[in-house]
């Protein structure tokens, strides 16, 4: 459709379930997509129950809406946030990602080239982690009614017997470690909005962490992970605080933040803990367990910045402990500091 | 949170992952939908892989994005329907619901009285269905970049053993049946939209179908299931067509349209085959399974409206006899009569 497509844009008859809608999917949706069960056009996807038995004993589904503003942005675009984030909430549950759904809903008027370059980066994204888009729906709303491109993906996924990770397993005497770099994300899109012309060296970190995440399962004494998107580090830390009753300490001069995230940062008088990550884990561990973890980490691109920040306390609280010394309190803060950032 | 919740609005922090969305969680969507998956309070709901396995060997997997406009309408509203139409997405496959997932996007200034009645709304049709849902997600956009609230759920079911409903097993010879009367949720929203004044009797049929659908399990010879949304029948006839590779036959005489969707209808020249509906199935039987199918969907309030309006022919077209003897191609239209119907 590429010749076609150059000056096409999203009317109101692609999402009428008419003629329209029937071409968009036949063009476009279907072959980029394209697995067993999409490929039977049922209004369900049909999957083998014992494929997922075969993987594991409890089924792992999570979902989130994509709504970032701008759509494409230096390290992704919006479709492959939209597969590498809910891949990565099903995957930190310590589950073998399987299948997505996903929902898309269209502004009137969004050229195709730009939604035929978000649904082949869906593709890829999905392609390269070994999960399959099984079933899907398009919406089209009037110009106005919203911005450009909103995109929903749910994803099923296994949980191998016998694995118990969740915030409820933290200890006192825990550490916690993170897989790299914080705040890419944020400081890229924020630059981006700001117009701050710090481009150089700013890249958002969106990715699939299953490769992370799976050696992590043969690992004995690790308790928790989570990605550190919305809200950041600073979010995850008071969820562990909140779903364990601990507390949690970390010590500031240990955070990874790249030179050029702390320019931004400084520059706006923000914190990079609170900035959203889109390929970042926290991970508490077990003491023993904290080099087999930073050692498997290490062996991997995605993982090779990943460090101990800190541990688990006793005390009920979430603090930061300062380079001089000092220690204070790491509020959850009212708001993030920008809104649509995934 | 009624006294408070009476002139507060969604603001861009409930959608920061910080305090504001917490609360959010916490005073509203968690209590509302509390189940134990939910509770638990991960990245993703745990659900056992044995509950499916006992209810059958093939899970159903489905999503949708609701966007109607307005969200409030005679016979439901945005929540109801976001429920309802994942819900009877997964049981026309032949499967029993089991659990959802949904993602929201707000604007910016919605009323959280609009939004509670939503979620109270979403949480009673999915308890009276006995569908759980386990996993979420809340974005927030600025105002403008959405109208008022857009829903995605996902659904997942299991199909029984054995079972095969599906358009590849429609023969010609089949009968072709629908559940009720046709039109009702387009014409009600048409009518509220037009502001033509003809509330009276207008309401949509929102409804869970899975009381209707359930039973036909235990038929033999029912051979594929569709719920007439987005499109109408119209969509579901071409479907079935192109599916199995035969032609359908109806006959216009034997559509069961109320007096007041007809004069909807009549006035803006557009056809009740076309219009969506939100509570009606497109059955393909065997012939000799017609009888049974009638009377077990006569036996449901939901289905005593239930009617043969044509059958499978060997010839691959779709075709509409009319009352006086003609016969003319009934062709699936460019696009819908009205966007956002769903």
């Amino acid at each position: 459709m590429s010749n076609a497509m150059n000056e096409a844009v999203i009317t109101m008859a692609h999402g009428s379930g008419g003629r329209a809608m029937q071409e968009l999917l036949d063009s476009l949706f279907l072959p980029l997509f394209s697995n067993p069960a999409l490929d039977e056009r049922e209004d369900q996807a049909r999957l083998p129950v014992e494929t997922l038995a075969r993987a594991g004993d409890r089924l792992a589904f999570s979902t989130d809406s994509y709504v970032i503003d701008p759509i494409f942005f230096p390290g992704g675009d919006i479709g492959k946030l939209a597969v590498c984030g809910t891949v990565n909430d099903v995957a930190v549950g310590g589950a073998q990602p399987l299948y997505l759904s996903c929902g898309f809903i269209l502004e009137e008027g969004l050229p195709l080239t730009d939604l035929e370059r978000i649904v082949r980066s869906m593709a890829e994204t999905a392609r390269a982690a070994g999960v399959q888009i099984v079933t899907g729906d398009t919406k089209v709303v009037q110009r106005g009614a919203a911005d450009k491109v909103f995109i929903n993906t749910a994803g099923i996924g296994a949980i191998p017997a016998g694995l118990a990770w969740g915030v409820s397993q933290i200890r006192p005497g825990d550490r916690l470690i993170v897989s790299g770099t914080l705040g890419d994300h944020g400081a890229t899109i924020l630059n981006l909005r700001e117009q701050l012309g710090l481009e150089a060296g700013l890249s958002s970190d969106c990715a699939v962490l299953t490769p992370l995440i799976a050696p992590l399962r043969d690992i004995p004494g690790v308790r928790a992970l989570r990605d550190a998107t919305r809200g950041g580090v600073t979010a995850i830390l008071h969820e562990f605080a909140q779903g364990s009753g601990f507390g949690v300490e970390i010590s500031e001069q240990s955070l990874p933040v790249k030179e050029v995230v702390r320019g931004v940062c400084e520059l706006l008088g923000l914190e990079p803990l609170n900035f959203a990550n889109e390929g970042k884990l926290v991970i508490a561990v077990a003491p023993e367990a904290e080099q087999a973890v930073l050692d498997s980490l290490h062996s991997h691109p995605l993982g090779r910045d990943a460090v101990t920040i800190g541990s688990v306390t006793e005390r009920a609280s979430v603090r930061l402990n300062g380079i001089f010394g000092t220690s204070r309190l790491l509020d959850l803060p009212h708001s993030e500091p920008l809104p649509r950032i995934c």
